[in-house]
C-alpha cells in the first residue's frame, strides 16, 4: 500500500523565504499550506537569521512534513548578492535537516519542468499551474508560490514520472 | 569594577571552520581554547551544514561564550564558491545567535590591523602575533589561528567603543 508522502517546499531569500507544504498519494497532489518566513531589514545580519531559523522550525513542528525540498540558487547575480543569498539558504538546509528530514535540492529549469512542462516560463504560469495541479492551493505572493512549486518538483522527481502525466491529464 | 568577557571568535568555512575562545578583562588577553570543526566532503550539503551546526552547538555550550565574533567573508572569488561560503557563513552567524550571544563582525583587514598592527600581512606574521599577544596560545591549522584573531579584534574594539562611549558621556 502507497504512503501518503508529506513535503515541504523552501524558496530560501533573507527578507523573504517563501515555504509551502503538500501531500502526495500516488498520482495525487494535495495542497496542504504555504507562507512566507520574513525578516527585519533593521536588525543585524546574525537576528535575522535566527528570526528565519524560528520561522521555519515553527512550520516544520506545526507542518510535521516527512521530505524536504530547496531551490537551487542562481550564482550569476553579484557577489554580495550572492553571499547574502547564501547565509539565507543555509538556514533553509539547516532547519529541516535539524529535524531529521532528508532535504533533496532542485534547480529552478527542473522545478519549471516539472510544473509548467518546460525549464522556462513566467511566474503568472507557475501560479496557473499551480491552480491546475492543486485546486484547492493557496498562496500570497511568489515566494510561497515559488515553494509551492518546489515541493511539486520533488513529488515529481521522487515518485517518478507517472504522478504528473496523471495530474495533467486530470 | 571591569568583568571578564569571554569571547567566541570564529572563522566560517564549509569544509572547516575555525574556532577559538578568548577571555578579556582590561588591557590583557587570556587564551582559553581554540579547534577547527569540519565536515565530510561526501554527505549532501544538508547533512553538512548540520554538522557545522551541531559542532558549533558543542563549543558554545561547552565553552560559554559572553560574546562572539565573526569575520566578515571576501565576495571576490567565483560565485559558486561565494555562496557556498555564505551557506556555512549562515551557520557560523545563527549558532551563537540561537544561544543569546550578540555577534559581531569584522572585515578581514580589521581582523589583521587588530593583531598585526596593519591591515596586510600573512598567516605566519598572525600565528606568531598570537603568541606574542597570548603565550599560552595553543591552535592546530590556520582556521583556528584566524579565529583567535577575529576574538582579539573584537577584545580591542569593543573597548573601543566602550571607551569611546565613556568619552562621550564623561
Amino acid at each position: 500500500m502507497e504512503k501518503t508522502i508529506r513535503i515541504l517546499g523552501i524558496d530560501p531569500g533573507l527578507r523573504r523565504t517563501g515555504w509551502g507544504v503538500i501531500e502526495t498519494l500516488g498520482n495525487s497532489l494535495k495542497f496542504i499550506a504555504s507562507g512566507t518566513v520574513t525578516t527585519d531589514g533593521q536588525m543585524d545580519l546574525a537576528s535575522r537569521l535566527r528570526q528565519l531559523h524560528d520561522g521555519l522550525s515553527e512550520v516544520v513542528h506545526s507542518q510535521r512534513p516527512d521530505e524536504a525540498a530547496v531551490e537551487q540558487t542562481f550564482v550569476n547575480k553579484d557577489a554580495v548578492a550572492t553571499l547574502k543569498l547564501g547565509q539565507a539558504r543555509g538556514i533553509a538546509l539547516l532547519v529541516p535537516s535539524l529535524a531529521g528530514l532528508h532535504v533533496s535540492e532542485y534547480a529552478p529549469n527542473a522545478v519549471k519542468k516539472a510544473v509548467i512542462g518546460v525549464g522556462h516560463g513566467d511566474k503568472a504560469q507557475i501560479h496557473m499551474m499551480l491552480k491546475v495541479l492543486m485546486p484547492k492551493v493557496q498562496f500570497k505572493g511568489s515566494d510561497a508560490a515559488d515553494a509551492l512549486a518546489i515541493a511539486i518538483c520533488h513529488a515529481h522527481n521522487r515518485g517518478a514520472n507517472r504522478m504528473m502525466k496523471a495530474a495533467l491529464a486530470g
